[in-house]
Protein backbone atom coordinates (compact mmCIF):
# COMPACT_ATOMS: atom_id res chain seq x y z
CA UNK A 1 0.00 0.00 0.00
CA UNK A 2 1.06 3.20 -0.87
CA UNK A 3 0.72 6.32 1.70
CA UNK A 4 -1.11 9.45 1.03
CA UNK A 5 0.18 12.06 3.20
CA UNK A 6 -1.62 15.82 3.84
CA UNK A 7 1.23 18.38 3.06
CA UNK A 8 0.07 21.35 5.12
CA UNK A 9 2.93 24.15 5.34
CA UNK A 10 3.39 25.64 8.89
CA UNK A 11 3.22 28.92 6.85
CA UNK A 12 -0.47 28.33 5.59
CA UNK A 13 -3.90 29.23 6.80
CA UNK A 14 -6.20 26.38 7.60
CA UNK A 15 -8.27 25.28 4.44
CA UNK A 16 -11.81 26.89 4.63
CA UNK A 17 -13.58 23.29 4.36
CA UNK A 18 -12.29 19.49 4.32
CA UNK A 19 -9.47 19.46 1.81
CA UNK A 20 -5.82 19.36 1.64
CA UNK A 21 -3.64 22.00 0.61
CA UNK A 22 -1.30 18.77 -0.59
CA UNK A 23 -1.08 15.76 -0.80
CA UNK A 24 1.64 12.94 -1.98
CA UNK A 25 1.05 9.43 -2.67
CA UNK A 26 4.18 7.75 -4.19
CA UNK A 27 5.59 9.95 -7.15
CA UNK A 28 2.47 11.97 -7.27
CA UNK A 29 2.36 15.47 -5.65
CA UNK A 30 -1.00 17.72 -5.63
CA UNK A 31 -1.27 21.01 -4.72
CA UNK A 32 -4.55 22.55 -4.04
CA UNK A 33 -5.41 26.06 -5.35
CA UNK A 34 -3.52 28.32 -3.66
CA UNK A 35 -4.14 32.47 -3.26
CA UNK A 36 -2.14 35.25 -2.42
CA UNK A 37 -2.93 34.90 1.47
CA UNK A 38 -0.17 35.89 3.78
CA UNK A 39 1.44 33.12 5.76
CA UNK A 40 -0.88 32.45 8.85
CA UNK A 41 -0.32 34.20 11.99
CA UNK A 42 -3.00 33.24 14.77
CA UNK A 43 -6.12 35.23 15.65
CA UNK A 44 -5.75 37.19 12.01
CA UNK A 45 -8.12 35.54 9.32
CA UNK A 46 -6.42 34.97 5.41
CA UNK A 47 -5.29 38.10 4.51
CA UNK A 48 -4.12 39.18 1.20
CA UNK A 49 -0.47 39.59 0.73
CA UNK A 50 -1.81 43.13 -0.87
CA UNK A 51 -3.96 44.38 -3.63
CA UNK A 52 -1.80 44.26 -6.66
CA UNK A 53 -1.67 41.40 -8.96
CA UNK A 54 2.58 41.46 -8.35
CA UNK A 55 1.63 40.79 -4.58
CA UNK A 56 -0.39 38.62 -4.92
CA UNK A 57 0.55 36.26 -7.84
CA UNK A 58 4.30 36.34 -5.74
CA UNK A 59 2.52 35.30 -2.63
CA UNK A 60 0.81 32.58 -4.89
CA UNK A 61 4.06 31.27 -5.88
CA UNK A 62 5.29 31.37 -2.30
CA UNK A 63 2.76 28.88 -0.74
CA UNK A 64 2.71 26.89 -3.81
CA UNK A 65 6.08 26.50 -3.20
CA UNK A 66 5.98 25.85 0.53
CA UNK A 67 3.15 22.60 -0.40
CA UNK A 68 5.96 21.55 -3.01
CA UNK A 69 8.70 21.76 -0.26
CA UNK A 70 6.40 19.76 2.27
CA UNK A 71 6.05 17.39 0.03
CA UNK A 72 9.86 17.08 -0.76
CA UNK A 73 9.23 18.45 -4.24
CA UNK A 74 10.52 21.89 -6.00
CA UNK A 75 9.43 23.61 -8.83
CA UNK A 76 11.52 21.37 -11.23
CA UNK A 77 9.14 18.18 -10.12
CA UNK A 78 5.65 20.12 -11.38
CA UNK A 79 4.34 19.02 -15.01
CA UNK A 80 1.28 21.52 -15.00
CA UNK A 81 0.60 24.80 -13.13
CA UNK A 82 -3.16 25.83 -13.52
CA UNK A 83 -3.38 29.99 -13.21
CA UNK A 84 -6.87 31.26 -12.91
CA UNK A 85 -6.83 35.20 -13.23
CA UNK A 86 -9.63 37.49 -13.17
CA UNK A 87 -9.21 39.59 -15.52
CA UNK A 88 -7.74 39.35 -19.34
CA UNK A 89 -6.27 42.73 -19.13
CA UNK A 90 -3.69 40.86 -16.15
CA UNK A 91 -2.02 38.63 -18.48
CA UNK A 92 1.07 41.05 -19.87
CA UNK A 93 1.95 41.90 -16.41
CA UNK A 94 1.41 38.39 -14.40
CA UNK A 95 3.65 36.36 -17.44
CA UNK A 96 6.14 39.28 -16.74
CA UNK A 97 5.98 38.40 -12.99
CA UNK A 98 6.39 34.80 -13.86
CA UNK A 99 9.06 35.07 -15.60
CA UNK A 100 11.28 36.83 -13.76
CA UNK A 101 10.35 34.43 -10.75
CA UNK A 102 11.05 31.31 -12.88
CA UNK A 103 14.71 32.79 -14.01
CA UNK A 104 15.40 32.21 -10.47
CA UNK A 105 13.48 29.17 -9.46
CA UNK A 106 14.23 26.24 -11.97
CA UNK A 107 17.10 24.07 -13.58
CA UNK A 108 14.83 21.95 -15.68
CA UNK A 109 11.98 22.50 -18.06
CA UNK A 110 9.36 24.85 -16.53
CA UNK A 111 5.83 23.54 -16.27
CA UNK A 112 3.11 23.19 -18.70
CA UNK A 113 0.98 25.63 -18.30
CA UNK A 114 -2.96 26.61 -18.97
CA UNK A 115 -4.45 30.14 -18.05
CA UNK A 116 -7.79 31.13 -18.11
CA UNK A 117 -10.09 33.58 -16.53
CA UNK A 118 -12.92 33.09 -14.04
CA UNK A 119 -14.38 34.48 -11.22
CA UNK A 120 -12.65 34.62 -7.68
CA UNK A 121 -14.01 35.55 -4.35
CA UNK A 122 -13.74 39.32 -3.82
CA UNK A 123 -9.94 40.95 -3.33
CA UNK A 124 -8.32 37.76 -5.52
CA UNK A 125 -7.17 38.42 -8.40
CA UNK A 126 -4.66 34.94 -9.45
CA UNK A 127 -5.38 31.30 -7.84
CA UNK A 128 -2.72 28.98 -8.99
CA UNK A 129 -2.96 24.75 -8.56
CA UNK A 130 0.26 22.00 -8.79
CA UNK A 131 0.53 18.77 -10.25
CA UNK A 132 3.89 17.21 -9.70
CA UNK A 133 5.73 14.18 -10.47
CA UNK A 134 9.00 13.31 -8.53
CA UNK A 135 11.88 11.17 -9.32
CA UNK B 1 1.04 -2.74 -22.14
CA UNK B 2 -1.24 -1.18 -19.28
CA UNK B 3 -4.69 -1.25 -20.00
CA UNK B 4 -6.94 1.50 -20.50
CA UNK B 5 -10.55 1.03 -19.12
CA UNK B 6 -13.40 3.05 -19.56
CA UNK B 7 -15.93 3.16 -16.12
CA UNK B 8 -19.45 3.68 -17.03
CA UNK B 9 -21.50 3.07 -14.45
CA UNK B 10 -24.99 2.01 -15.11
CA UNK B 11 -26.92 5.07 -12.87
CA UNK B 12 -24.90 7.09 -15.90
CA UNK B 13 -26.66 8.89 -18.67
CA UNK B 14 -24.49 8.88 -21.81
CA UNK B 15 -21.82 11.49 -21.87
CA UNK B 16 -23.07 14.18 -24.80
CA UNK B 17 -20.03 13.33 -26.86
CA UNK B 18 -17.25 10.84 -27.46
CA UNK B 19 -15.88 10.97 -24.13
CA UNK B 20 -15.74 8.71 -21.13
CA UNK B 21 -17.20 9.51 -17.96
CA UNK B 22 -13.91 8.10 -15.97
CA UNK B 23 -11.21 5.95 -17.14
CA UNK B 24 -8.64 3.73 -14.99
CA UNK B 25 -4.99 2.77 -16.65
CA UNK B 26 -2.55 1.33 -13.84
CA UNK B 27 -3.19 3.23 -11.20
CA UNK B 28 -4.49 6.36 -12.11
CA UNK B 29 -8.21 7.17 -12.40
CA UNK B 30 -9.81 9.95 -14.05
CA UNK B 31 -13.12 11.13 -13.44
CA UNK B 32 -14.89 13.31 -16.12
CA UNK B 33 -16.98 16.60 -14.90
CA UNK B 34 -20.01 15.58 -13.12
CA UNK B 35 -23.49 17.57 -12.69
CA UNK B 36 -26.11 16.95 -10.77
CA UNK B 37 -27.68 14.63 -13.05
CA UNK B 38 -30.32 12.02 -11.38
CA UNK B 39 -29.68 8.31 -12.48
CA UNK B 40 -30.58 7.34 -16.12
CA UNK B 41 -33.67 6.48 -17.22
CA UNK B 42 -34.81 4.90 -20.37
CA UNK B 43 -36.67 7.56 -22.52
CA UNK B 44 -35.86 10.88 -20.07
CA UNK B 45 -33.63 13.34 -21.17
CA UNK B 46 -30.72 14.02 -18.37
CA UNK B 47 -32.37 15.76 -15.40
CA UNK B 48 -30.66 17.37 -12.21
CA UNK B 49 -31.81 16.39 -9.01
CA UNK B 50 -33.15 19.48 -8.17
CA UNK B 51 -32.88 23.54 -8.49
CA UNK B 52 -31.18 24.00 -5.53
CA UNK B 53 -27.46 23.97 -4.78
CA UNK B 54 -27.79 21.35 -1.79
CA UNK B 55 -29.11 19.06 -4.40
CA UNK B 56 -27.12 19.43 -7.36
CA UNK B 57 -24.10 19.20 -5.11
CA UNK B 58 -24.84 16.40 -3.17
CA UNK B 59 -25.89 14.37 -6.41
CA UNK B 60 -22.87 15.70 -8.37
CA UNK B 61 -21.01 13.87 -5.48
CA UNK B 62 -22.67 10.74 -5.50
CA UNK B 63 -21.86 10.56 -9.36
CA UNK B 64 -17.97 11.00 -8.72
CA UNK B 65 -18.31 8.73 -5.66
CA UNK B 66 -20.10 5.62 -9.05
CA UNK B 67 -17.39 6.40 -11.02
CA UNK B 68 -14.64 6.12 -8.41
CA UNK B 69 -16.22 2.78 -7.25
CA UNK B 70 -16.96 1.33 -10.86
CA UNK B 71 -13.06 1.86 -11.10
CA UNK B 72 -12.04 0.17 -7.43
CA UNK B 73 -11.47 3.59 -6.01
CA UNK B 74 -12.86 5.24 -2.96
CA UNK B 75 -12.91 8.90 -1.40
CA UNK B 76 -9.58 7.95 -0.41
CA UNK B 77 -7.83 7.88 -3.25
CA UNK B 78 -8.50 11.10 -4.95
CA UNK B 79 -5.69 13.37 -4.98
CA UNK B 80 -7.75 16.21 -6.43
CA UNK B 81 -11.31 17.54 -6.78
CA UNK B 82 -12.15 20.44 -9.16
CA UNK B 83 -15.07 22.27 -8.03
CA UNK B 84 -16.90 24.58 -10.64
CA UNK B 85 -19.55 26.87 -9.17
CA UNK B 86 -21.59 29.42 -11.19
CA UNK B 87 -22.10 31.86 -8.17
CA UNK B 88 -19.53 33.31 -6.00
CA UNK B 89 -21.96 33.41 -2.99
CA UNK B 90 -22.15 29.77 -3.34
CA UNK B 91 -19.11 29.24 -1.89
CA UNK B 92 -20.04 29.09 1.69
CA UNK B 93 -23.16 26.95 1.49
CA UNK B 94 -21.26 24.45 -0.79
CA UNK B 95 -18.60 24.22 2.16
CA UNK B 96 -21.03 23.38 4.47
CA UNK B 97 -22.51 20.29 2.29
CA UNK B 98 -19.00 19.34 1.73
CA UNK B 99 -17.74 19.20 5.05
CA UNK B 100 -20.80 17.50 6.14
CA UNK B 101 -20.70 15.03 3.28
CA UNK B 102 -16.59 14.25 3.86
CA UNK B 103 -17.18 13.89 7.18
CA UNK B 104 -18.81 10.57 6.92
CA UNK B 105 -16.94 9.35 3.23
CA UNK B 106 -13.02 9.73 4.19
CA UNK B 107 -10.65 7.72 6.28
CA UNK B 108 -7.36 9.19 4.82
CA UNK B 109 -6.40 12.87 4.35
CA UNK B 110 -8.80 14.68 2.28
CA UNK B 111 -8.34 15.75 -0.86
CA UNK B 112 -6.95 18.89 -2.49
CA UNK B 113 -9.66 21.70 -4.05
CA UNK B 114 -9.61 24.02 -6.56
CA UNK B 115 -12.54 26.32 -6.48
CA UNK B 116 -13.39 28.46 -9.18
CA UNK B 117 -16.44 30.29 -10.77
CA UNK B 118 -17.61 29.77 -14.07
CA UNK B 119 -20.24 29.69 -16.74
CA UNK B 120 -22.19 26.58 -16.70
CA UNK B 121 -25.38 25.28 -18.56
CA UNK B 122 -28.62 26.64 -17.97
CA UNK B 123 -29.62 24.82 -14.95
CA UNK B 124 -26.69 23.80 -13.42
CA UNK B 125 -25.07 25.07 -10.50
CA UNK B 126 -22.07 23.00 -9.70
CA UNK B 127 -20.08 20.86 -11.56
CA UNK B 128 -16.89 18.60 -10.14
CA UNK B 129 -14.06 16.21 -11.49
CA UNK B 130 -11.77 14.41 -10.30
CA UNK B 131 -8.04 12.71 -9.98
CA UNK B 132 -6.88 9.66 -8.20
CA UNK B 133 -4.01 7.80 -7.38
CA UNK B 134 -4.73 4.28 -6.65
CA UNK B 135 -2.22 2.28 -4.39
CA UNK C 1 16.15 9.46 -11.64
CA UNK C 2 13.48 10.30 -13.88
CA UNK C 3 13.84 12.70 -17.06
CA UNK C 4 11.80 15.34 -17.54
CA UNK C 5 12.17 16.47 -21.24
CA UNK C 6 9.76 19.14 -22.70
CA UNK C 7 8.00 18.39 -25.69
CA UNK C 8 7.82 21.79 -28.24
CA UNK C 9 6.61 20.56 -31.30
CA UNK C 10 8.32 22.55 -34.51
CA UNK C 11 4.83 23.50 -35.89
CA UNK C 12 4.02 25.56 -32.73
CA UNK C 13 5.30 29.14 -31.97
CA UNK C 14 7.41 30.20 -28.84
CA UNK C 15 4.54 30.23 -25.60
CA UNK C 16 4.29 34.20 -24.42
CA UNK C 17 5.51 32.90 -21.03
CA UNK C 18 8.42 30.52 -19.21
CA UNK C 19 5.83 27.70 -19.99
CA UNK C 20 6.49 23.88 -21.82
CA UNK C 21 3.77 23.83 -24.68
CA UNK C 22 4.36 19.89 -23.31
CA UNK C 23 6.52 17.81 -20.67
CA UNK C 24 6.83 14.22 -20.54
CA UNK C 25 8.50 12.34 -17.14
CA UNK C 26 8.69 8.50 -16.83
CA UNK C 27 4.76 7.41 -18.42
CA UNK C 28 2.96 11.03 -17.81
CA UNK C 29 3.14 13.94 -20.76
CA UNK C 30 1.24 17.01 -19.85
CA UNK C 31 0.08 19.28 -22.76
CA UNK C 32 -0.73 22.95 -21.55
CA UNK C 33 -3.85 24.43 -22.82
CA UNK C 34 -3.38 24.99 -26.27
CA UNK C 35 -5.14 27.24 -28.53
CA UNK C 36 -6.30 27.49 -32.26
CA UNK C 37 -2.95 29.22 -33.68
CA UNK C 38 -2.00 28.55 -36.82
CA UNK C 39 1.27 26.88 -37.24
CA UNK C 40 4.43 28.89 -36.45
CA UNK C 41 5.73 30.88 -39.12
CA UNK C 42 8.89 32.85 -39.05
CA UNK C 43 7.90 36.82 -38.36
CA UNK C 44 4.39 36.03 -38.12
CA UNK C 45 3.15 36.70 -34.49
CA UNK C 46 0.34 34.03 -33.60
CA UNK C 47 -2.06 33.88 -35.62
CA UNK C 48 -5.79 32.12 -35.43
CA UNK C 49 -6.61 29.37 -37.74
CA UNK C 50 -9.81 31.68 -38.77
CA UNK C 51 -12.35 33.46 -36.61
CA UNK C 52 -14.86 30.22 -36.77
CA UNK C 53 -15.51 27.79 -33.40
CA UNK C 54 -14.87 25.01 -35.90
CA UNK C 55 -11.31 26.07 -37.70
CA UNK C 56 -10.29 27.01 -33.88
CA UNK C 57 -11.35 23.76 -32.69
CA UNK C 58 -9.74 21.97 -35.20
CA UNK C 59 -6.28 23.65 -35.39
CA UNK C 60 -6.49 23.36 -31.63
CA UNK C 61 -6.86 19.28 -31.39
CA UNK C 62 -3.93 19.09 -34.19
CA UNK C 63 -1.90 21.65 -31.89
CA UNK C 64 -2.44 19.23 -28.90
CA UNK C 65 -1.92 15.90 -30.82
CA UNK C 66 0.89 17.34 -32.00
CA UNK C 67 2.64 17.90 -28.96
CA UNK C 68 1.17 14.31 -27.64
CA UNK C 69 3.24 12.84 -30.54
CA UNK C 70 6.72 14.59 -29.96
CA UNK C 71 6.42 12.56 -26.80
CA UNK C 72 5.53 9.63 -28.05
CA UNK C 73 1.98 9.28 -27.47
CA UNK C 74 -1.30 9.20 -29.17
CA UNK C 75 -4.87 10.39 -28.60
CA UNK C 76 -5.30 6.66 -27.15
CA UNK C 77 -3.06 7.44 -24.33
CA UNK C 78 -5.51 10.75 -23.03
CA UNK C 79 -7.20 10.10 -19.75
CA UNK C 80 -8.63 13.93 -19.60
CA UNK C 81 -8.89 16.89 -21.87
CA UNK C 82 -10.09 20.24 -20.53
CA UNK C 83 -11.83 22.17 -23.00
CA UNK C 84 -12.18 25.70 -21.68
CA UNK C 85 -15.21 27.78 -24.30
CA UNK C 86 -16.15 30.97 -23.95
CA UNK C 87 -20.08 30.73 -24.82
CA UNK C 88 -22.82 28.25 -23.58
CA UNK C 89 -24.12 28.58 -26.95
CA UNK C 90 -20.75 26.89 -28.44
CA UNK C 91 -21.40 23.61 -26.78
CA UNK C 92 -23.36 21.84 -29.16
CA UNK C 93 -21.23 22.68 -32.34
CA UNK C 94 -17.98 21.65 -30.04
CA UNK C 95 -19.73 18.26 -29.60
CA UNK C 96 -20.34 17.60 -33.25
CA UNK C 97 -16.70 18.99 -34.90
CA UNK C 98 -14.89 16.68 -31.54
CA UNK C 99 -17.66 13.72 -32.19
CA UNK C 100 -16.55 13.61 -36.24
CA UNK C 101 -13.02 14.54 -35.04
CA UNK C 102 -12.54 11.46 -32.36
CA UNK C 103 -14.75 9.25 -34.59
CA UNK C 104 -11.74 8.60 -36.61
CA UNK C 105 -8.58 9.46 -33.75
CA UNK C 106 -9.30 6.40 -31.02
CA UNK C 107 -8.97 3.17 -30.98
CA UNK C 108 -9.52 2.91 -27.33
CA UNK C 109 -11.83 4.32 -24.97
CA UNK C 110 -11.85 8.63 -25.15
CA UNK C 111 -10.66 10.64 -22.72
CA UNK C 112 -12.51 11.95 -20.36
CA UNK C 113 -13.78 15.90 -20.54
CA UNK C 114 -14.38 18.79 -18.64
CA UNK C 115 -16.17 21.92 -20.46
CA UNK C 116 -16.40 24.96 -18.65
CA UNK C 117 -17.13 28.45 -19.99
CA UNK C 118 -14.31 31.07 -19.09
CA UNK C 119 -12.62 34.09 -20.21
CA UNK C 120 -10.30 33.99 -22.64
CA UNK C 121 -8.23 36.40 -24.67
CA UNK C 122 -10.37 38.41 -27.58
CA UNK C 123 -10.57 36.28 -30.73
CA UNK C 124 -9.85 33.22 -29.08
CA UNK C 125 -13.10 31.19 -28.91
CA UNK C 126 -11.58 27.34 -27.39
CA UNK C 127 -8.68 26.43 -25.43
CA UNK C 128 -7.56 22.73 -24.58
CA UNK C 129 -4.95 21.12 -22.53
CA UNK C 130 -4.72 17.44 -21.89
CA UNK C 131 -3.11 14.57 -19.40
CA UNK C 132 -1.62 11.20 -20.79
CA UNK C 133 -0.53 8.34 -19.40
CA UNK C 134 1.41 6.11 -21.72
CA UNK C 135 1.94 2.08 -21.52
Amino acid sequence: MTQKTALTPSTHTAPPAAFSHGLRKGNVLQVAGQVGFLPAEEGRPPTPAGPTLREQTLQTLANVKAVLEEGGASWDDVMMLRVYLTDVDHFAEMNEIWNAYFAEHLTQPPACRTTVYVGLPPGLLIEIDALAVLD
